[in-house]
């Protein structure tokens, strides 16, 4: 097919308060195979006056999602343990943050798909269908709550388990949910959706899907972090978590970057966090982004954001060339922004070059 | 439930010459119950080069798809016709304007639905999921390929088949087929989610959502009907498909109002085209929406659209209370336009003199 074909999420329930609903949309499918529900919880939430919708045998565990993506042996461990503990789950719903949504992707396919998911990392390579699965995200700007891909960090590389059964069958999006993220959080993640929305609109995948959804995600960010009323407040809760939709599909029909690429190297080399780790790279790629470098720029300024500079005078060249080799291995990444001559202008020492810029 | 929980399009092919693609989608799912497609076409295509990926036992109906609303007797009628032929079939796929779409949409209902489509024009009246069935839209505007309605007239009332199994399981979004759409159709239709956007916007049901669906809708309208390079033309039939495809999805959220009521009394009584005769409408209306109307008149002067004046000269008060009847039973458009105290200012005779103005 020349053209995507893109599985949607299936449900969408939308709004303040939405949160409230999950008890009930859960409902009709609490029946399916062994009749109860996964929740996998953002430990945030633990010690927290926050109420789960479990009930009868459902299952809840609370995870620390504020290091890097999830790792396979995580998603193969749990996984295990629950097909052990009660076989074959009604549902899994995944509430937190980016993590914790690719934590329930991952799962979801995980429990029908035998083997370690260090099999799955790549393209189309899950044979069969996962079960249903909701995302409840906590935090707005990760795009995965749309997402066809479950980023997970495996022995040789991080990369997502990407197919159509990876998209949720269920979200619920509820602003309300995102008021309590602490202010560097909320920033970084939510440059995450500005950072997708400009290299999707610059390489040779967009096209006027991309540019519909990334034009209004963008607008959005814009008048989240550099409006009249720029900042966290319910208004703003509400648009970025539009703004993290929105950003998302565009990616559907085209593809993240040269930023992204970096990102991913740093994320797996230091464990860098995805959203920071993003930042980091951006922040020094004016001469391949443009002015949207200097939109960042003031945005950084406006929330008086720290950002290091001269981080790679500590990195040793065996990190700076572990980072490079992860990062040139995103090949879709580089054809995106570079097009298909990209490995004329990028080799390893072109990304190391980017690396030391850090 | 306070939020709507609404179900997505399942799958969109996006691109131009995707079309070509629609033979390869529907392959996977011959096999379901009897084992063959329905084509419903629009019959502007039965003498064209156009070609309907068609085989075995598959049924092809070109349909006139240049009056109002289709008929619930039609549905009914195509509904007995085809399951006492051939059974139930593995699916329906619409190709056409916005009647095809709804025509689409009711027959996969009302395969499986028992008796006339009347017993259920309304909300959540249908009582069971329908078949899998796929929208292929020629003109861009209507919104019917992601809306969860199946708009019919039946014998005492134009209203939709209207539950979450109506929305389409697969869209094929191809801007290159509309491009052979006349002038006038094209703008008419346009206008359709032109007034989407803006009737949306104005009533109690707007919410973040809807906004950022519908901004980027009007965005894209203003620069297909009024833009440096307005007009028909490949790069505008894209914006126009995802301006149409937006303003339906902002409405999921949000809801029609005044100028759809109109409409509706309309296309009831005199069998006017929806889009035509929202234009009739809107067109008058400019103390309720304001300086979208005068953007409306930029756009009817740019494209030497003629709207007949003085037509309510020629309608008889029987004509006109007819119309008013039918508009004053669509009480969800009146109360998103003017809140739940709309009883207070309209009445049947505001509404006539809404139609007189016309």
């Amino acid at each position: 097919m020349n053209h995507i074909n893109f599985n949607n999420i299936g449900k969408i329930c939308y709004g303040r308060g939405s949160y409230s609903q999950l008890g009930e949309i859960l409902e009709p499918r609490r029946n399916d195979n062994k009749g109860y529900m996964v929740f996998v919880v953002d430990d945030y939430f633990e010690d927290k006056d926050f109420s789960i919708p479990a009930k009868g045998n459902d299952l809840v565990y609370y995870i620390d999602g504020s290091h890097e993506e999830p790792k396979t042996s995580l998603i193969d461990d749990l996984r295990d343990e629950i097909l052990s503990t009660q076989g074959l789950p009604a549902g899994i719903v995944g509430i937190g943050g980016g993590s914790l949504m690719d934590i329930a992707k991952a799962l979801s396919l995980m429990v029908t798909n035998e083997g370690s998911s260090v099999l799955y990392q790549g393209l189309n390579l899950i044979k069969k269908p996962g079960i249903y699965h909701v995302g409840v995200p906590t935090i707005s700007g990760t795009g995965a709550e749309c997402s066809m891909t479950a980023v997970l960090s495996g022995p040789e590389k991080k990369l997502g388990l990407k197919c159509e059964w990876t998209v949720f069958n269920q979200v619920v999006l509820d602003p309300d949910l995102t008021t309590t993220v602490p202010t560097d959080q909320w920033f970084y993640t939510g440059m995450d959706t500005f950072i997708h929305c400009i290299e999707s609109a610059t390489g040779i995948k967009y096209n006027a899907f991309s540019k519909a959804y990334g034009d209004q995600s963008l607008e959005l960010c814009r008048e989240v972090f550099l409006g009249e009323n720029a900042g966290q407040n319910p208004e703003n809760d509400e648009k970025l978590m539009l703004a993290s939709l929105f950003g998302g599909l565009s990616l559907t029909y085209s593809e993240v970057g040269v930023c992204h690429a970096l990102s991913y190297g740093l994320s797996y080399v230091f464990g860098t966090r995805h959203g920071y780790a993003n930042c980091l790279a951006f922040n020094h790629l004016k001469d391949i982004y443009g002015e949207a470098v200097d939109e960042f720029h003031d945005m950084v300024v406006r929330f008086n954001i720290n950002l290091p500079v001269n981080m790679s005078a500590g990195w040793t060249d065996e990190e700076i060339t572990a980072m490079s080799e992860i990062a040139i291995r995103l090949e879709h990444m580089w054809n995106h922004a570079f097009g298909p001559g990209w490995k004329d202008k990028v080799d390893l020492e072109y990304i190391k070059g980017l690396y030391r810029r850090l």
